[in-house]
């Protein structure tokens, strides 16, 4: 048997614009490439799958524990309450795998050194 | 005299939540101090400067050109019109100063490279 691997679930806010939500998705699908592990695409409205939808899905693969990463630029109430009220429904429902809420993407320093990296050009 | 120097306008969507685009603006502090330029954040709704004010601001410093970063994580109305026709309105009042469109964050092969750092954690 192949040992646990974590997976990742990918939060965007979900778009009207498809072209927008299949961004994601390609995103997803790079994310998953560099890290060797499955990333799931999930929107917080206006697309699919929804949130608890896409941690279903990444439960489905038994992983030895979720990381959630929201793919936000601000700390609007998204982020400080949509988000962790609905990753803490799940966790009541499936004790056993940990779900783990990790930084919105404009909370990490890194953010300045991709926006200079650009800028310079 | 000074050579003149690029100056960076960040746009962002804004927000109700003032919290977030104080995010925006003490980002863009980050970003000029990183670049040593000029970096004034501008929001196309919500909160202020508005992007029209915002390139005013920065032609205020007679800047050799203006580069324009947008904030944003895909590509919506936003990135592909809103903020192109405001530049292009711009563009037409000040012709002696170049106004440059740069990718939007989203666009940006680092932002994997982000994701895929927060998600080794």
């Amino acid at each position: 048997m192949k040992p646990k691997q974590a997976a990742v679930v990918l939060i965007a806010h979900g778009s009207r614009l498809e072209a927008a939500n299949e961004e994601v998705r390609r995103l997803a699908v790079r994310l998953a490439e560099r890290l060797g592990q499955t990333v799931i695409p999930a929107f917080l409205e206006l697309a699919s799958p929804s949130i608890p939808e896409g941690i279903d899905q990444a439960l489905n693969g038994n992983p030895s524990e979720i990381k959630v990463l929201p793919y936000f630029l601000t700390q609007g109430r998204h982020v400080q309450e949509d988000i962790p009220k609905l990753l803490a429904d799940k966790a009541r429902a499936y004790p056993e795998t940990p779900i783990r809420l990790l930084n919105y993407l404009g909370a990490e320093e890194a953010i300045v050194d991709c926006l200079a990296e650009t800028a310079r050009r």
